[in-house]
């Protein structure tokens, strides 16, 4: 089995952490200056592991094995959310690297490849999982030409150029060269931090349905309108949101989570009446039937909230993601190593957030596997992981790779 | 009694619009570049008629009358509200300017002062009415030392500078010099245009009582936070806001308004859940008793979301400005010069908006009239009045000085 240097992987973390550090956390929007250094620091850190490397076109960093033998694909995204923790992706993205180490070294692995990847967005500052999707042909040419940030509305094509990457390809997946895709997180949510775990078996990722509802109504001054005139967009937005989270706790399953956490309001000044407004609703749940019924009753909201005026309300789907089951025998190698580094500290779980190894999930066998967050705290710089915790997830999923490549030889 | 030149008013309206022109409408920010080349265009109008006039440190742009008679100060605001409309301050100011040229063209007007004023920042782009109360003695230099811009925050100090009126002094007022103060404005709401009157006296001058509301709660990741253990911002703000939507229809008096005109959520983004929210709660009425109770109203429902939790809830007053009558004879002066050009189409009625007159009325006795804004537009471009009716007004304006100067002799 290959043997992992948990200082060497702790050392690397810290020093990707420095490409836009941030208090204790890390500031890295995907194609920001310090991101595109950062990959250029990544894709050295894979040469120098053996790895015939380059970035592609979107952004992704690809290190691919030269050997011929079965290959796992392993990795993660390497851009952070604003202000965000210093593991998240990038733990991921480090294990891979250690992984491609630590298999070259170990005569036992000789003739298995681990290629390594760092996906350019996952956390969404231009697209949805812009990498993993242009990886596996699920980014037309037609959405990058339109797609724009987030935060600034910069067009992502010239994000792209100032970061270099215009005109490079960008690289396609050829399913037959992996037996599978691996990816490893730090949980997120606080459920192996609470109960004392240190591994998480990955079972299915939730599906995250998407929708952005605008109220228009009538902008007016504040003080000369009178009351019964009024149409005020920002009022049918709270009483909407309001009805959202009184109407969900009936129809939800135990672990389904729901989130307004955008709302903006036109043009959002004290003495004038807004006349228009929007927020996202955004729903999770492992069960395909679950988010259905969801839709069902915000659909049913928002035509009631029309239909009562005086402002109209119009909603739109923004994203509808499927829950994505992990591949059972991954699971399974998972929990056999979890088991023997670290005997019943493991649990199987849900992963309650998105991860790329969703996307990569419809083009080959994939598997996921969590460590502990430290109160549960992620996207947010103060996010952390015991170092101790760190170390036994490189050697835990290192001996899951290396488990199922082996069962493929 | 002097006599207006119509399309004089309108051609120099008309001129003033240029500055900052947008679709129909006009967009000049307090201290920008086009609406400092306006109030020095404004400048070289008022000498032209015959004032000593200065910019002072505050931007306030006044023209004094050499003659040693009774005067009065006649004026209103010339920035804009953002994309807001072309009349809004600005025909108070070309009524002033033109009362200013009639008065010296009539024999009949010899040795009545009329003074003339363009206030800076009216509209609040960074303070509250920062031009009448620092004419008034009612705005300390600390204030304007902690002062910044509402929407980007630029420091007042800086503003003034890049304005080229640091170091000006700031002209104060000398109320003996005065019999009062006179300003003429659009309604902005639709009582005149709907009725279809074409002359408004004010009777008094809205309170406006302006709160900011925090609500503190956790920000976390909106997939891997369970509902249970979450601390939404959001929610709170928007349960709090339906509540006192809920509440102030039971306390309100007839032209009661209230409005939450801004609510910020941070971070405001899709799958982070909100950490922090801020709502402007704002409402007007000329009755002080029942401004008393709408606030006590507010700070019960603040105080029972805070004890409710799970997201904290403070409150702050940012502004709270008394109900001010109209001087009795000025409205009296005003109504016989609109019932001598236009017989029975004015009325009496109160301000829903804030004016510099509310804040000269501390200091002398102030009058207002209004002419009628076509559908009650205001604060945005299309604001608009017919040509008519700016026309009729300039002249019942300038009776109107002229009856209060001359009751004075």
């Amino acid at each position: 089995m290959p043997s992992i240097d948990g200082q060497r992987v702790v050392a690397d973390l810290k020093r990707l952490a420095e490409f836009g550090r941030y208090k204790t956390g890390v500031h890295r929007p995907t194609y920001s200056p310090v991101d595109v250094e950062s990959r250029q620091w990544l894709a050295e850190r894979l040469c120098e592991a053996g790895l015939d490397t380059m970035i592609d076109g979107i952004g992704n960093v690809i290190g691919r094995s030269p050997l011929p033998g079965p290959r796992l694909l392993v990795g993660s995204h390497s851009e952070t959310q604003p202000y965000g923790g210093w593991l998240d992706g990038s733990l991921g993205v480090i294990y891979g690297l250690e992984l491609a180490r630590a298999f070259a070294a170990d005569p036992g692995c000789a003739g298995l490849g681990i290629d390594v990847v760092a996906w350019a967005d996952e956390e969404g500052h231009y697209g949805n999982f812009l990498g993993s999707r242009s990886f596996t042909d699920a980014l037309p040419e037609e959405e990058i030409d339109r797609t724009r940030g987030r935060d600034d509305g910069t067009p992502l094509r010239e994000a792209l150029a100032r970061a270099g990457l215009a005109g490079r390809p960008r690289e396609r997946v050829d399913p037959s060269r992996y037996i599978g895709y691996l990816e490893a997180h730090i949980e997120q949510g606080d459920t192996l931090d609470s109960t004392g775990l240190r591994i998480g078996v990955v079972e299915i990722i939730v599906g995250i349905w998407n929708y952005r509802v605008t109220l228009l109504g009538e902008q007016n001054h504040a003080g000369t309108t009178r009351m019964v005139r009024r149409r005020d967009a920002g009022v049918a937005m709270a009483r909407l949101a309001t009805r959202i989270h009184d109407r969900f706790p009936d129809i939800a399953g135990p672990r389904t989570v729901w989130t307004i956490g955008r709302m903006l309001l036109e043009p959002n000044a004290p003495s004038v009446i807004p006349g228009r407004a929007e927020i996202q609703v955004q729903f999770r749940d492992t069960d395909i039937d679950r988010l259905a019924t969801l839709e069902k009753a915000l659909l049913e909201l928002a035509s009631e909230a029309d239909r009562a005026g005086p402002c109209a309300c119009e909603i739109e789907t923004i994203a509808r993601s499927e829950p994505r089951p992990m591949d059972p025998r991954f699971q399974d190698e998972i929990e056999a190593a979890a088991q023997q580094h670290a005997p019943r500290m493991h649990m199987r779980l849900p992963s309650a957030a998105g991860h790329d190894a969703a996307v990569l999930s419809y083009r080959m066998p994939s598997g996921m596997m969590f460590i502990p967050s430290l109160r549960g705290i992620s996207h947010h710089w103060s996010e952390d992981t015991k170092e101790e915790d760190i170390v036994l997830g490189a050697q835990v999923f290192a001996d899951a790779a290396a488990r199922i490549l082996n069962s493929a030889r």
